[in-house]
C-alpha cells in the first residue's frame, strides 16, 4: 500500500473535474503513441519552427527599444530583465497590429499581455465570477480550456447551441431568460465567431450584428475567443470580429500568437476596454482590473517571451497576415486536403458526415456509432491513429457520435495515412469487427 | 461625467481588496517620483544585467537539449517553440541546484516549474481552497503577494506572530486549535523561515525543527517560501531549509529564480512531494493535481523563459551559491552599510530602532509616529525618498510606526543619500516641522 498523504476529495474540486482530466487525457494517450498519426493535436505547423530565429526576434526588440522608443542600454537591459509593467510592454505593438490585421482602433491601455490566451480567459473569469448567483454561456461544443478556467473559479457554464450560424440567437436569448428567472446573474456568453474550435463553424457579418444587438439588448458582455482567424480556408475572405464591429464596447477580445507566432512564448493578450466605475469615484477600464487580478497570478508576462513576439511583430510591420503567408497557405492546403480525403474515402450520403469550414484547424466528422475515450484507446493501439472524441467538448461528457480532426500539425501524406486508418477503423467498428467486449 | 459600463462592486472582491489595492498603490507611487532614492523596490541589483547575455543562456540550454539529452535539431526547435510539458523542462536541472546548494534531495516528478513563484503560490493556494470552512495561516507581517493570491480564492489568511524566532509556535498552535473549534479547516502555515519579506528575521535550525514537530502534531502542511535564503550577511552562515529537514512531505517548496537568476524570465517552482490519492485508487505526488491547475491558468511555463533559467544555472553546474558570487558580495555589503549608516545617524537607545537581519534585502526601522500612505508620498515629494510602510504587509491595514527599507536596488551611495533623506524626515515629523494638515 502506497502512503497517502492527502485525499483528492480534499483538494478544489476542479482537480477531479471532468474538464480538467480531459486535457490531461487527451495529451497522456498521445504520449503513450508517440508512433501514431495525430489528427487529433490543435498545435502549429512545425515546418517553419528554427529556435535560432528566438536571437534574431530579441535583437529586433533591443533594437526598437533603443531607436524607436529612446531607451539607453542599462533601460533595455532593465526592460528586459527586471520586473516590469503589469499590463506588459509589447500593447503599443499589439494595437499596430490589431489596426493593420483587423481594422480594429483599440487603446493600448486597455489591452493587457497575459501568459497565453488561457491566463487572460482565467483574468476574465475571475473578475466576472463575484457571487454564486453568476453564470457564464458558451457556445457549445465548447473549448476546454474555456470549461477548465471556469471550473477553478466555480463560474457554472451553460451551453448555448451553436448551429449552422455559429451561435443560437433564439436559444441564448431564452438561456439567458431563464437563468434570470431562476435568480442567477448571467455575466458573459463566450464565443469563437472564426473557425471555432472544435465546431470549426464561423458567423457571417450579419449574424455578429445580431449577436451584438441581443447582447445589448440582454446586457450580457460577450467574450471573443479568435485564435485562427487569420486562417481562412483557400479563396474564402475573412470577416471583421465581433470587436471591430462593437460601438459600445460589449466584447472583450481575447487574441492568442500561439497559432500566429510561436506558442512556446506563452505570450495573449486580452482588450477589455469596458469602463468600469471604482468605489473611490474614479473610471478606467476593465484591463486595470484585470492588471490588479494578474499581479496576484503571474506578476507581469516575461519580458523576454513579450520581446521575443514583439520582434516578430516588429519584422513584418506588425501585420502577422505578411508574417503567416507560409503558414496560412499550409493550413490551407491541409484543410482542402483533409476534406477531398474524407469525400474520396467515404460515400456521399452515407452515414459518414463531416463539416466543410471556411477556415482554421478543425474538421468534425460524424460516424454512425458512439465515440469514447475506449474507442480511441483502441484507434491509437490497433490502426495507429490519434483524433479527439467530441464527447470531451461538451459538458455533459457522454459520448457522441463524432469526432475531431485537426489538420494543424501533419503534412498532406500524414493526413492519407490517416485518413485510410481511419477509413479502417470506421469501417471494422460499423462491421461489429473487433468491438471491445 | 464619463460613462460606466460595470461597477467596480461587481466584479470579484479582489480587485477592490486592499492587498491587490496595496501592490497597484505602491507602485503607482514609484513611477510618480522616478527621480527618488528608493530603499522601498524588493527587486534585484541591476549593475551586473547584460541583455546580451540571454542569447549564451538559450544557446546553451540548446546544447544541453542536443549534447546532454540527445535530441535532434527538430526535437530542439519542437521543445523550445512549441507547447510543452505542463510540469515544466527544467525540472532536472532544478533537482540539481537543489541538491546541490540546498542539500536537497528532490524527485524531478514532484516539481511544477511555473511562471515566477507567484503562480507556484496561487496553484498551492488554489488547490488548498476546496471549501468555505478553508483556512490558511501565514506569519504577520506577511508578503503581499500571499495575501492577495489568498484573496483571489476566497481562502481567508489568519496572522501568526512572527516574534524574534520567526514563527511564535504557541501562538500558531493556539490559532489552529481555535480555527478547528470554530468548526473552520486549517489547511497550512505560510513561512518565510529564511531573511523573511518584510520582517528580514530568519529561524534557527531547532527552531525549524520544533515548527516541522507541530506541523506533524496538529496535521498541518507548511508552505516554505524561499526567495532570499541565497544572500546571507557577511560572515554569516545559511541553515538548511525547512524541506531539507522533512521527513514526512510536510512542507510544500517555493522556489524563485528572480532574485539569484533573473526577474524577467518570470520562472519559479514548487516542490510538492505530498501524495494525493485519487478517487480511482491511484496515488501521484501533489505536484500533477498542481500541474492540472496549471493547464487551465497558463498551459505551461514559457520554455524559452525556462531555457534562459536552464541555461544559466547550465553555466555554473547548477550552482546559484557559485552564480552569484558578485550579487552575494553586493547585498551583504548593501546590507552592512544600511545597518551601520543607521547607526551613524540615529543614537542608541533613542526612538527610532531597526533590526538587523541575518541576510537577505530587507531592515524594518521603527519610528515614534504612524507611518502611513500620506507620509510616504510626502517622504517622496519632499525629501526624495520612497520606501515602504510596514502597514501594507498587515492585514487590517491600519498604520504601524514602521517602515520597511530595502537594499537590493541600490549603490552604498544611494543608501547614503537616502538615510541622509529619512534622518531629515524623521527630525522633521517627530519636530512636528511641517506635518500634513
Amino acid at each position: 500500500m502506497e502512503p497517502v498523504d492527502l485525499a483528492v476529495t480534499t483538494l478544489h474540486g476542479s482537480v477531479d473535474d471532468p474538464a480538467l482530466n480531459s486535457m490531461n487525457f487527451l495529451n497522456e494517450v498521445a504520449q503513450h503513441y508517440p508512433e501514431a498519426v495525430s489528427l487529433a493535436a490543435g498545435r502549429p505547423y512545425e515546418e517553419f519552427f528554427d529556435s535560432a530565429l528566438l536571437h534574431a526576434h530579441l535583437d529586433r526588440f533591443r533594437r526598437h527599444l533603443a531607436d524607436d522608443l529612446g531607451l539607453d542600454r542599462a533601460q533595455v537591459d532593465r526592460t528586459l530583465l527586471q520586473y516590469g509593467r503589469t499590463k506588459g510592454i509589447v500593447h503599443h505593438l499589439i494595437a499596430r497590429h490589431l489596426a493593420v490585421d483587423e481594422r480594429m482602433t483599440v487603446d493600448p491601455e486597455t489591452i493587457v499581455v497575459t501568459v497565453g490566451c488561457q491566463e487572460a480567459m482565467f483574468l476574465v473569469l475571475r473578475a466576472l465570477r463575484a457571487d454564486p448567483a453568476d453564470v457564464l454561456f458558451a457556445v457549445a461544443p465548447t473549448y476546454v480550456g474555456l470549461t477548465g478556467a471556469a471550473r477553478l473559479v466555480d463560474l457554472p457554464v451553460r451551453p448555448v447551441a451553436g448551429g449552422p450560424d455559429g451561435v443560437d440567437l433564439a436559444d441564448l436569448r431564452a438561456g439567458v431568460r431563464r437563468a434570470r428567472a431562476e435568480g442567477l446573474r448571467p455575466r458573459a456568453c463566450y464565443v469563437m465567431p472564426d473557425f471555432a474550435n472544435p465546431s470549426g463553424v464561423s458567423m457571417d457579418t450579419a449574424h455578429r450584428r445580431r449577436l451584438l444587438d441581443l447582447a445589448a439588448a440582454e446586457d450580457l458582455l460577450l467574450i471573443e475567443d479568435n485564435p485562427y482567424g487569420l486562417f481562412p480556408a483557400a479563396g474564402t475572405d475573412r470577416r471583421p470580429t465581433l470587436k471591430a464591429l462593437d460601438t459600445a464596447r460589449r466584447v472583450v477580445y481575447l487574441g492568442s500568437f500561439a497559432k500566429t507566432v510561436l506558442p512556446g512564448a506563452r505570450v495573449g493578450y486580452v482588450v477589455a476596454d469596458q469602463r468600469v466605475g471604482g468605489s473611490d469615484g474614479t473610471v478606467g477600464p476593465l484591463a486595470d482590473q484585470l492588471a490588479k487580478i494578474k499581479s496576484m497570478v503571474t506578476v507581469n508576462t516575461s519580458p523576454i517571451s513579450q520581446a521575443v513576439i514583439g520582434g516578430a511583430l516588429l519584422a513584418h510591420d506588425c501585420s502577422l497576415v505578411a508574417a503567416n503567408v507560409r503558414e496560412r497557405a499550409a493550413y490551407a492546403r491541409n484543410l482542402g486536403h483533409l476534406v477531398d480525403g474524407l469525400a474520396r474515402r467515404f460515400p456521399a450520403g452515407g452515414p459518414v458526415r463531416w463539416t466543410v469550414p471556411a477556415g482554421g484547424f478543425f474538421v468534425v466528422v460524424t460516424v454512425p456509432f458512439p465515440v469514447d475515450d475506449a474507442l480511441l484507446h483502441r484507434s491509437a493501439r490497433e490502426y495507429g491513429l490519434l483524433w479527439t472524441p467530441m464527447a470531451h467538448f461538451y459538458d455533459a461528457g457522454t459520448p457522441v457520435r463524432a469526432l475531431r480532426l485537426s489538420v494543424s500539425a501533419v503534412t498532406p501524406a500524414q493526413i492519407d495515412l490517416g485518413l485510410d486508418r481511419l477509413a479502417a477503423l470506421v469501417g471494422d467498428v460499423t462491421a461489429g469487427v473487433g468491438a471491445p467486449a
